[in-house]
Formats: structure tokens, sequence, C-alpha cells
């Protein structure tokens, strides 16, 4: 089997799997309680979120706040943010956010918040002009705007945006949803991201499982719990920890960091099977020329249905995806692709390739080996193609017109 | 080791363990994807989900909703029905909840919700009259009652409570926090619990991993979403889900399931520590007399500190806890045992023993054995006892004044 399908959840590697076996039937005791076993289970925790501070580079432990998943962390984020301050009703984001971000931007549009959502040019990248218009000092609560896109792999200048955020208002509270940067690009929150405070990601996505997520919180930001409960996570979040998965995230983090070192690899990996793709006719990199991530690709088919495409795959034992598998099971066309104004012949035709680590060169070259054969025969059959002539029909028409 | 802590948190079993592990680095799909690699992972969802509505009794599996654990399913239980029903502004529950639900509700009341706290009397029962009385037809929102409490043991009657609740007002929602519950007693959502309409457990305390947990939804039960994000869970909740401690849930349940017909065991160990414990002088068990699980003993060591015990269990590797490891680290006594009006000399010197299946007879035997030498050491150092005679201070007091 090749899976191409890494943005959409990642294998967890024995190194990760043994690093938690111990704290399941082992070392499996609450690390709140007080006797000297419970201890081990206190210091594994905080031996990880150290370990997790240390890969986004952030200046204390306590910034680190576990939570079940991105989704959760963006929730706590953006929630706590609201409850924090309630005086200030006005949010920004983008049209190109995950659906944890959208919907509950959605929900609190509902409950009467004024949500602006950016847009972004036919490469995917973020129409900075609009950004900067939107801001407004002392009425915008929070811009919540993602690091890295997970359809297109398009990377939005995060760096800039806080800045320019913190120049308009040190009290706007900037939050990215790193979810598909984190372990692909470096993040260094004492650094390049100095403005941001809050910012999540989740470890299945890194090659840990999934259920584990994180939400750095830079110390002094603005934020309520989300979850209420016990005094577990400095009174920030309820719930006994998960310290197998905790555990499991570190190794990850370590292992991702030490796989950036090997980006142009992947990166090499990621262009071999672009340039492979685009041999075939009527074939476009959504989000080309854009500043993308490493592993992804994706590409618009033209004329063609994309779950066609993904079917034949599939018999191929390739595993890819049309869009995120957090909407998939809807028939309507990617809304990142929509807001790029990906042409209708090809927002259908679009399947996204991820890479991981793991991917070699033969599982890229297989792609562009049976490529050619599916997109042929799904063409034959599509209602745009003109089989005889081998063109488009409209672009057939528009030969003839010249 | 001798662990008697299994209201704080459980062992995994290697049964549990083993189902878990293919899904880490085998079938590690996103149950969302296309492929027919990621129907296993689907297919392994549903099949957990159906395991785990059978283990309740509840009539169809889409009421099971998986969530990272007991407070995440009681947030959303809660959160969900004030949202979707924002009319009523009160909601009833005991002075006697875990963290989870109390911590909420202050929240709630901060938010302008109206908090209704049932009180107990001295065996740690709920105040009836007291519950009847704080129903508001026509204005309650929801009433959120444990079915078991973690400290004591001591088991409310959820089948009655939910009856009489509906009785006055079939739209006031009826929740109950069963985490100390399942596994220990039969639920049966579609027989006596019929008038239950939310009920939420975790898998830590039955022996699955920490960072699952599950909530019952009756189907047509008014509630929105409390994770907004994609399509997971039919719109219920955002984030991918967990599949390995799903299906190590569903196994655990299984396990618990059988274990239920050893109850007996599990209770004549329970009344043999009891009886042990209770040949040391001025000693009680809290809540004695009142209808408990058969795991759990809150024993009330009169005239010494909790904490001073705990440590000389610890050095003879027996592991117990005072109070709930959700409240641990805190100085304050026990919410549960103050709202019974434990006198002042026990409410501090009270440890919370709680077995599990695995727990024998050696081990109970032993904590027999080491208690009565723990308990004279400490109250040779303890101001309130009068080494001389035997007996406390006050007591010595009171019998040379007569």
């Amino acid at each position: 089997m090749i899976y191409l399908d890494n943005n959409a959840t990642t294998r967890v590697p024995q190194a990760v799997v043994d690093a938690m076996l111990p704290y399941f039937s082992e070392t499996y005791f609450n690390p709140s309680s007080m006797y000297e076993a419970a201890k081990i289970s206190a210091a594994a925790l905080e031996d990880a979120r150290a370990r997790i501070a240390k890969f986004l580079g952030a200046a204390k432990s306590s910034e680190i706040l576990f939570t079940s998943c991105a989704t959760e962390s963006n929730s706590t984020a953006i929630r706590g943010a609201a409850m924090a301050v309630p005086a200030r009703r006005h949010i920004i984001t983008s049209d190109v956010e995950h659906p944890a971000v959208l919907a509950l931007c959605e929900e609190l549009e509902r409950e009467g918040y004024e949500i602006d959502r950016i847009g972004v040019n036919e490469r995917g990248e973020l129409d900075m002009r609009a950004f900067v218009k939107a801001l407004r000092p002392g009425k915008t609560l929070m811009v919540s705007i993602m690091y890295a896109n997970n359809e297109t792999g398009v990377i939005f200048p995060i760096e800039r945006l806080a800045e320019i955020t913190k120049a308009t208002d040190p009290k706007i509270l900037f939050h990215t949803d790193a979810t598909q940067a984190a372990g692909k690009l470096s993040i260094d929150l004492s650094g390049a991201l100095k403005n941001v405070d809050f910012l999540s990601f989740s470890g299945h996505k890194i090659h840990a499982p999934k259920g584990v997520g994180v939400l750095y919180m830079r110390t002094g930001a603005a934020c309520r719990p989300f979850l209420y409960g016990g005094h577990q996570e400095r009174g920030r979040r309820g719930g006994t920890e998960n310290i197998p998965y905790i555990v499991g995230l570190a190794k990850a983090c370590e292992l991702a960091e030490a796989s950036l070192a090997k980006r142009d690899r992947m990166t090499a990996l990621r262009d071999r099977l672009e340039a492979g793709l685009k041999k075939i006719p009527y074939v476009v990199i959504n989000g080309e020329g854009a500043d993308r991530l490493p592993n992804t690709t994706n590409a618009a088919f033209h004329y063609i249905e994309g779950e066609g495409i993904l079917y034949q795959l599939d018999l191929e034992g390739i595993c890819a995806s049309s869009g995120s598998a957090c909407t998939s099971g809807s028939l309507d066309p990617s809304h990142v692709l929509r807001a790029m104004h990906v042409p209708f012949t090809a927002v259908h035709g679009s399947i996204r390739f991820s890479l991981s680590e793991e991917t070699t060169e033969a599982d890229i070259d297989r792609v562009i080996e049976v490529m050619p054969r599916i997109v042929d025969n799904l063409r034959k059959l599509s209602p745009y193609w003109d089989n005889e002539k081998q063109m488009p029909r409209d672009m057939a028409l528009i030969v003839e017109k010249n």
C-alpha cells in the first residue's frame, strides 16, 4: 500500500508505541495522586511538557496545555479568549480555515459575534490588504488564522500577520491553527513567532496517535478554561491527563524535529511527483507559486471527478484524498479551492497527495506511473471531454473558432 | 504493590492493550477517509459504538457519543443543553458532585444561571424532599446528579430521580455523571434508566486508558455541540476519532460486564476490609448504611491526618487516597465529607480505599495488618490523642469531668 494521505492522519511508528506502552499497564497511576508511584506518572507528564515546549521554542513549559485534539485546542483558544474579554466581539479569520475554526466562528456569529473572513488569491495566498483593513483597534478580540492550509499546503505569513496585529493593537489576541505546520516547519515561539499568543496542533498529524493535542498559551494572554473540572493543567483544563499519548506526542515531536533536517528530501519527492503529474495534459497544481509545505500536492485534473480518481487509485493500493478528511462525505466542492477561484472544471477533480518522511521514491514513481492511465480512462467517460480530439470540449471549440 | 485507588484510575490490562495495538501502526487510517483501508477504521469505530450501546442498554448505537473524558461528556451534556434551550436558566445538581460538574455549575452561575445544589444526610444520601421542591416546571433546564459518589461510593437513586423529574416536567433534561457507576453497577438505559437523557462516563475508571469518554445522548434530547468542527460523530463533536482508545474502551466494557457477575466477591472483599478497619478504635466508615458501590470504602480515622496515613501506607507499598485525585493537592477537606457533616476530628483523617476485580484477599489482609500500627503511631503524635489513656484527649476530658 502507498499511503499519501498524511495530512488526514499519520502512522504511529514503533518508537512512539514503545514510548507509550509502559504507561498503560505499568505506570498507569493518576498523576494527581499522592503516592510515590504516581509521581512517576506526574514526572512523565512534566517531562513531556518540557520537551514539547522546547520543540515549539516556548519560553516556559507552563505555556503548553494538553488537550484531546486540535479541534479542542482551537475551541479553547477562541472560546477562552471570548470568555476572558467579553467586551470585544469581533474576530478575524480566513476563508480557508479548517472546519474546527470555520464551524466555531459560524456558531459565534449566531451568538452575535462579528466575524471577518479574509479571502485568498488564486494561488491561495492571504489578501494582506484586506487583513490590515479588517483589524479594529479596541474592538477586535482575536485573529485566528491557520499556519498552513490542510488541503493545498499553502503557508500563511504568520510571523508578519502577528506582528501587524500587535502593532495595530497589542491587546488583540493572535491565534494560529498550526496543525499542518507543526513538524513540517520550524516553529519558534520565542523568535519569529514572538507575537503569537496561541498556537494549536494535534498529535496525529505528526505520527502520534489520534486523541491528543496541544494548545500553546503565551504567559499572560487572556484566556478562560474551556473544559471546567479538576485542578489539572494548572486549572486550565479539567480531566485526567492522557499520559500515554502525551508521552507519545513528546517522542513524535522529537522525531519530527529530527526529520525537519531531511526536509529537502521530502521537497524533492514532492517536486518529482508534481513534475510527473504535470506531464498529463490539463493538470494544474493548486497553490503553485505560493509558499507551500514540503509534503503537500493538490493537483487539479481538469474535466474529471475526484471521486473517480480516488477510487481508481484505491484499486492500485494508493491512498489519497479530495479535500479534507473532516469534510469528506460531503458532496460540496472544497471551500478552500472555491475561495481560490479554482475553475469549475478543476475544483471537482482536485486530489491531495500528502507525503510523510516514510514516503519513498518508489511510492512517488508508482503514482506517476498509474495516473496517466487513470486520467485517460476517466476522461473518456467525462461529458466534458472530447475523446476524439483528446482535448476538452470547450477548448476544442476555442481552437475551432480561431 | 497493593493498588487500592481504582476510583482515581485503573490499570489497563493486556487484553485491552492488545485490542488497541493494531490501530496505532497498522489500521491507523482516518475513519473519514474514502479508501478501503479507512473503511476498516470506520468499521472498528462503529463496532465499538454498538458494543458500548449494548453495555449501556441503549436502544441505538447513534446514542453513543465518544469524547475525550467524562469531564468533556459532562460539559457536552450541560453546556449543550444550555445552548439548545436558552430560555431555561435553572439547573439542579447536588452538593457532592465531582469537580467536573461542580466547577462548570459555578461557571454557569457566574454567567447568570440559577443553580440549586441538593444536600445529603450524614450517610451521604440525597435529600429527596429538597430535590422534589427544587424542580420548577417550565423553568428548570436540567437535573445533573451523579450516579455514585467517587469519594464514598454512595449510590443515588437515579431511576427514581429521573422518574420524578419527568413526571414533574418531561422537558426537564436529566443527566447523570455515571463515571463511578459504569462497570460497577448494571446500567440499562432502555429499562430502569429510561427517563435518563444523558449519561457520562470515562474509560479510565474501568480499565481502558485515560483520554476516552462516552456521553450517552437519548434520541431527541435537546443538545447542541460542545466541540465544533468536522462532521465526525454525526456533527455532534468535531475532531478525528481516537480509534485505539475507543476500541480499547469497548473491550474494557465487555470485561466490566463479565466482572459484574463477580460483584459478590468484590463486596465480600470490601466488607472484609471494613470489618478489619473497624476493629481499630475510633474508626467509622463514611456512608455506612447507605446503598454503596461494591468497591469503595471511605474510612474515617478519628484524631489523625489523612496525609500521614497515606504516607505510611505508601511506605508499605499500599496506594490509597484522601478524597478525589481531581482535588488532591488542595488542603481543603473534602467537600463531600463536609456536605455529610462528618465531624471535624474525622474529616481530615478520612481515607478512600477503592478496589478493582484485580484486588486479592491477600491485598486486603495486608491493609488490615498494617493499619492498626499506622494509626497507633500517628495518634501518638496527634495533639488530639491522649497516649496514656489510649483515647481522644477531648474524650478523656469528658471522662475526667464525669
